[in-house]
């Protein structure tokens, strides 16, 4: 992070024509991208949002609302642009990459980025999720396509995904990340009853207790109890921060994919932004760990990347006020009296 | 409200491809706002936010951190498109609408409305801030406003304001109207410090025992211990109301301007929506009041409307996910498992 431009964009906040830190969240926001991006007036020209699909072999526990089909269903669903996320990226001006990096079915679509590392995770339950080396591959994939959005001119990018049982994957990386009971970090995902959320609980001490991830091995950990879609994610988030791109974090599966990457590598901190905070109760803590106060509480909890790029508006509005506003001295404002 | 058209709109909302209930507030927005135009598949056309600008007298008492000349300053600033609504009005597409309602100094402009009641209140610590007639007389310049932006197909009205001083105004009605003591709702305004802030509450206070509003009369109220562009928007809110246009308010003053509408006509209540909560402490006290929860938080407390047209982006991707994305049946995806 560029501490100069910093500097730079916060004395040009004092001078903009309103009482100083009147705009909040909108100011640090500003003086966040100019660190990241190395200029005091940031700007953003291309949004673009990665949606990484992927099964999980946990599903057979009966630990998800919706069955397993509709994995591949909401992907043909996003490429025919009839999800929540196509029609907000719409409103955004964001591109969608739709990536198949798991899902357990041949999927094929002129507009689908088809990296499938394996046809779904095996389940947690009983087995690793994947293999290191695949968990490596999925974040290749998410590196690769860093690259090339980043080739395209893509200088703002959220995180999306998608998968059947994929809260469950999160709330175990995120229990074994934070070292707390399953409990304190699973939620109700799509919507599952009291039931069904005991019986999650229970599945996801299963996967940890079988699996015994090493939680000095962040790498070991992302194989053995999390899924495909997070580990592309991974790659993502690390890519774009090598890249000075700031990463907008979605909801909980997607900031358990920023937690796996602050394992990792502690310095990608300074160049996430949480988009919101979801219904998902171990997403807060997930957020707390990072440090990251997030811009939007709606009441989400469906993933996608639909948060993040709802988020872009306020971003967009901070980055926008911090360019275009005048300052005391153009406009003849005088300033607080002392 | 059409209690039909809501019906639709939920029933819409359980088929469209998502787990129920998964866009949180989103869905309730769209819900809300089918309710208050009687179309179940609602839109907006065109927005617009009002920015109503009015001096105070109470200045006198050196309540505020700024002088009262950036009253005038800033409503040229709005006019030349250098503050922070401008900016953020551009952004969202919404015309602003900069009213002189009560600025105590000869403002002209090609593009300022110029409706001035009065040079700004009397001194409301010494004596009622206007007359009942001159509050009648504002509130009238909101009603003709809204006529005159509903006839060019505004659809969506943000409240906005500036006033140096009008926080004072604004915890006093607060305070009166909510029966609490003014120190629970009297804030830092534009950034005034301990000793400020504890005279500034001693003022309230002084303002209301010398006038003794009455709170069943709150056009005596806000007459007594208001201010002139609070009574304006007065007007916009009951204007827009009984035209079914859906209001979306901005910070403390803004509601303030809700929260007298509301003692004055109860039912506006379900017109209005929070665009955000402010840092100022009366503000939260005024939505719980009204039922409404805000929208955004983002520690803004500049006022102009800024806050209510930053969260028009979320209104719109409320209205854009209820009418764009495909059903189940359409897409072809698998129900929740029952």
């Amino acid at each position: 992070l560029d501490a100069g431009s910093e500097e730079q964009a916060c004395s040009r906040q004092s001078q903009l024509t309103k009482p100083a830190g009147s705009l909040g969240r909108l100011e640090e926001i500003a003086v966040q991208f100019a660190g990241i991006t190395g200029n005091a007036l940031p700007v953003v020209q291309q949004r673009a949002v990665v949606v990484m699909a992927a099964d999980h072999g946990v599903t057979a526990e009966g630990v998800s609302a919706y069955p397993k089909d509709v994995t591949p269903q909401m992907v043909l669903n996003f490429l025919a642009g009839g999800a929540a996320i196509n029609v907000l990226a719409r409103q955004a001006n964001a591109v969608v990459t739709v990536v198949d990096i798991g899902v357990a079915a041949d999927l094929q679509h002129p507009q689908l980025l088809s990296r499938k590392v394996r046809y779904g995770t095996a389940n947690m339950a009983q087995e690793p999720a994947m293999s290191q080396q695949e968990a490596l591959q999925a974040i290749k994939v998410g590196v690769d396509i860093v690259e090339s959005l980043a080739a395209r001119g893509v200088d703002l990018i959220a995180t999306g995904e998608m998968g059947i049982g994929n809260t469950t994957a999160a709330s175990a990386l995120t229990a074994c990340l934070l070292n707390v009971p399953a409990e304190q970090v699973t939620g109700r995902g799509t919507g599952i009853d009291d039931q069904q959320l005991a019986h999650k609980v229970r599945i996801i001490e299963r996967a940890i207790a079988h699996n015994h991830p090493d939680i000095d091995r962040p790498l070991d950990v992302l194989a053995k109890i999390g899924g495909l879609e997070i580990a592309g994610l991974v790659g993502v988030i690390l890519a774009a921060a090598a890249r000075r791109i700031p990463v907008v974090l979605d909801g909980f599966i997607s900031s358990a994919a920023g937690l796996v990457a602050y394992a990792l590598c502690p310095a990608v901190k300074g160049y996430l932004l949480a988009g919101h905070v979801s219904v998902e109760r171990g997403h807060r803590l997930i957020l707390e760990k990072l440090g990251l106060e997030p811009l939007l509480n709606l009441q989400l909890r469906l993933g996608e990347g639909t948060g993040a790029v709802l988020a872009m508006h306020i971003i967009e509005g901070a980055l926008r006020t911090h360019l275009e506003m005048s300052t005391f001295a153009d406009a003849g404002v005088s300033d607080k009296i002392e």
